[in-house]
């Protein structure tokens, strides 16, 4: 390093009423325009937040304290820093932020931590677990776009946990992916698998996270859900859940992700699915018609829902790359 | 869990608008009333930074990346968050607010990441550094309190670099605690110890501090400087530094700790101090007079400060445990 290069303003003598433009005048040597400016708000909330609460030195090492162990508790199969979003209501927020819904489109819901890239592709009709122990269940679901039209070759993720409440990176002694799956659309649009119930179950709270949760006296619990992933060329991502009507934890869920429209009621197979799937006519049944939206269509709402947010800010932005950055011109 | 014993309120269908009140109406289970403060002002901030930045799915999950990977480095010699916390500048920040000082006491600054608990007792006169490339540097400093009127017994804890800009936990190869020790103010409030002259040196920037720092084309360097920790009950714990006039990186400090109070200029012996030291005169000579300020005036200016502050945005507040709640009543 030669000091002579040094490029930074000079500063010294930083108190608590100018440390702030200090840091955000040195960070503003970046010439990536959007990371300036997430690093602009990041600092001023993170400084006004030390300046609100009066942060004191032992509260500051308490804090910096849980964020290395929440890092340090992380493996290949747990993301603790994901659950810590979660439980702070993040997750659901930069979801809604980033994934905007038109009206009659299916809404998103938290990925949570316990997606993997090891799933295995399944056949239409195959079963994507192997717990004996969980109520066989019946999925059949199709994919719309939101004029109604089938949308064939979508790749569909889809994850839920055992009968016992958990996911298979959980269990140290697992084999191999159980209770998740890879599957494609067919040309109607239609998947349909066989899976178990899903139950309620805690996210995991034995680390710092749910130290957390007991501090606030705040359960971990999650209603029963199924987690569904779409993916296909043009189309919005859409990571979204959905939920059993009137499982306890329905108006309580740890994370924060349940929806009405995403709320949906088990059923029996009867006659008609019956005959059609070869299950039995009391064979438990969850029907679903999910709705994707075009790439572009998000892009445009997530556009004009930034402007419209910084505007009542007052911030004059502009987007670039789908994204906002101050306005300079 | 029994679910009857939920005593969350009912929610569900959670929004960009109304996530931040119901995440704080959830954590205002908590009966810890500092906590819960500080937690509604914790998430209030992250949800604002996440609407104002309109942060994407994507940037989200770098951010997580990055938080984890900041855990993950962390051992017990290296303490990454503090690096990062340092390099935001919400260390000198928090030092400020914690620890005020009145007029005419010596100001603190940043503790940064390398004080540890292992240094062993000095003698007076003693030398902390082992390192034979240094250059020999005498120090002799008195501690007073803010009458004029010399402390005895101040425990103080100084630590530097070696000559290279490492400090000895920075060696793997190292066999015990090198330059830094724990030394006891005489009846005169004196204390004096031979050590080496400081040098610049780089923060640690081979891990995810340091990529960042990199993006931002910020430079990791620090003046040279000498750590000084003081403590004695019924004084306000005062961690500082000495930063050496002309450093080349006086004005544009990586972690933001120089302040014009705390700048000092090495001299040489002289007759006098060479007498009375057994040095020559030609020997370097860092001479400093502290002043510590007593617990109860810095509790005092703290809660005036705090008052002052929050009255400023409006926020009716207590004063608790020294410091702010919500005042409710």
């Amino acid at each position: 390093m030669d000091p002579s290069q040094v490029k930074i303003p000079p500063m010294k003598n930083l108190t608590v009423e100018n440390i702030t433009e200090n840091v955000i005048r040195i960070n503003s040597l970046c010439e990536d325009q959007r990371m300036k400016y997430v690093l602009e708000r990041l600092v001023t909330h993170l400084h006004d937040f030390a300046r609100e609460t009066r942060l004191s030195s032992a509260e500051w090492m308490t804090g910096l304290k849980f964020l290395t162990e929440v890092g340090q508790i992380c493996t290949d199969v747990r993301q603790e820093y994901i659950l810590l979003s979660d439980v702070l209501g993040l997750s659901i927020l930069v979801d809604s932020i980033d994934h905007p819904k038109p009206p009659g489109s299916t809404e998103g819901t938290v990925l949570g931590p316990f997606h993997t890239h090891e799933a295995e592709e399944l056949s239409q009709g195959g079963s994507m677990s192997k717990d004996p122990e969980g109520e066989p269940l019946l999925v059949v679901c199709n994919i719309k776009d939101t004029n109604g039209k089938p949308i064939e070759g979508v790749k569909i993720d889809i994850w839920e946990t055992d009968s016992t409440g958990h996911y298979d990176v959980q269990h140290a002694d697992r084999s191999g992916p159980d209770g998740r799956c890879v599957m494609h659309s067919d040309k109607e649009g239609i998947f349909y698998f066989h899976a178990i119930t899903p139950v309620p179950y805690p996210i995991p709270h034995d680390g710092p996270v749910g130290k957390l949760l007991k501090k606030l006296h705040r359960h971990p619990y999650r209603p029963s859900h199924m987690h569904f992933m779409f993916e296909k060329a043009g189309y919005d991502h859409l990571i979204t859940a959905l939920y059993l009507r009137n499982d306890p934890f329905e108006t309580s869920d740890a994370v924060f992700g349940v929806k009405d429209s995403l709320v949906v009621d088990i059923g029996t197979a009867g006659k008609e699915y019956a005959e059609k799937y070869g299950v039995k006519e009391d064979h438990k049944l969850l029907t679903y018609n999910f709705v994707l939206v075009s790439e572009q269509e998000t892009a445009d709402l997530r556009a004009k829902n930034s402007k419209e947010a910084l505007d009542k800010l007052g911030r004059k932005v502009k987007i670039v790359n789908g994204l906002p950055i101050p306005d300079l011109d």
